[in-house]
């Protein structure tokens, strides 16, 4: 049977997912999900493959992912299907035909993430699955002073929990917008690609910037120090979000 | 014991809740929790008295509520404990000593309740609890003509679940504004009242004009008729929230 490799887009509500990757026994992942919907379809097991693994409470408006399946004769009609059979916390935004030799992680190119953060004197229940909360507010100066020291191509030892290993840390890290929008500040981060919780972890840096207990001085040194213990704490998962991914 | 009269601001995503009216047994409700979450504090039973019921899965960003409770000597320190016993669904907004005579029901002057549906092609995960659904786009436009049928001192018998009795159905509805912002489309209702369910079948009534099955002419007809079974079904509770109330 013909087979082709398709390419697809999906947002999804982390919060009830133990991340994207699939897993054995009865853990809910949304890569799990997703190819089970997929099989159901199909009628036959299929693999898809993501631009990356999402942790657990990560959320995401524009993953994507591919996989070969048999022909599809009408995509849209196989998108409204395939939306159908995943529950309302994932949604699929798009399925087309790729390039045999595309792949949703080595083919990409540039990632942008957004990592959310809710800082008014009151809890807000609309907002608690999708942004971190702080009672004391942010200094937007301050976080944007810091984002200098993180800008750039550099190595990220210092700020990743991956295993030092024989792989390259460096990434080209392209841009950090710090915006406010009432109580939400929002930092959008631009790399052509991430280490094992990077995001989460600057920021992290980027809080204590913003709350005036890490100065753009220290954060320089504890890049440059390329050890991970000198960094601060990765911020909640649930602030965060991939955003959309580059070919 | 000294006791007083305090006003509380709360509030709630309604998903996890059945509705805020305290149910014997194990149904958790917005007030039964909110109760024992003052028992606790307080070390006495508690009865609050909300603004109104908002229906199992309705959302509030300022319902109000009053108590009498033993003299609270320091209203910010209580607010957080108050704050800290409550699930990550309810936040307490704010408390303060109310009038003896203070009743958040009865001396209510107006509220604004909020109607929001999506009506964007692809389902959105994050906005699945909060907005209605439709994968048709609304013609607001057309919601707007309908909106004059709706506006004014009028009899609302065909536009409530209230089973007819010796009550006036009569309510100043004072407006709804219906206002886009991307694939959002809100329906603000201002009134001095409303009646069971009233707001759910106006907005079921208004998406009906936005998809043009239902003309203002035919709307008309069905709101002079002052009889429920002419009138659009209800739209879906998770599009609705309490956003505030004007004493």
């Amino acid at each position: 049977m013909e087979s082709h490799n398709y390419r697809f887009a999906f947002a999804y509500d982390g919060t009830a997912f133990k991340g994207w990757q699939r897993l054995s026994g009865k853990a809910r992942t949304v890569q799990g999900v997703i190819e089970t919907a997929l099989s159901r379809i199909v009628g036959t097991t299929v693999e898809i493959a993501g631009s990356g693994r999402t942790d657990s409470g990560v959320h995401a408006a524009g993953q994507v992912a591919n996989a070969r399946l048999p022909a599809i004769p009408d995509l849209e009609r196989f998108l409204k299907r395939l939306d159908a059979e995943l529950p309302e916390d994932i949604a699929c935004l798009g399925v087309e035909r790729a390039a045999a030799n595309f792949h949703a992680r080595f083919s990409a190119v540039e990632k942008t993430y957004r990592y959310l953060v809710h800082d008014g004197k009151r809890r807000d229940p609309f907002s608690t699955r999708y942004a971190h909360h702080l009672t004391e507010r942010l200094d937007l100066d301050a976080m944007r002073a810091a984002v200098a020291e993180l800008v750039g191509k550099r190595d990220f030892t210092s700020l990743t929990n991956l295993k030092p290993g024989d792989k390259s840390f460096v990434r080209d890290l392209r841009s950090i917008a710090v915006t406010r929008d009432g109580d939400f500040v929002s930092m959008e981060f631009v790399a052509d690609g991430f280490l094992y919780n990077q995001v989460r972890i600057m920021a992290g840096a980027l809080i204590e910037a913003g709350l005036g207990s890490l100065t753009p001085d220290r954060l320089r040194r504890v890049v440059d120090a390329r050890d991970r213990s000198q960094a601060p704490g990765a911020a909640p998962a649930k602030g965060l979000r991939l955003e959309s991914v580059r070919y």
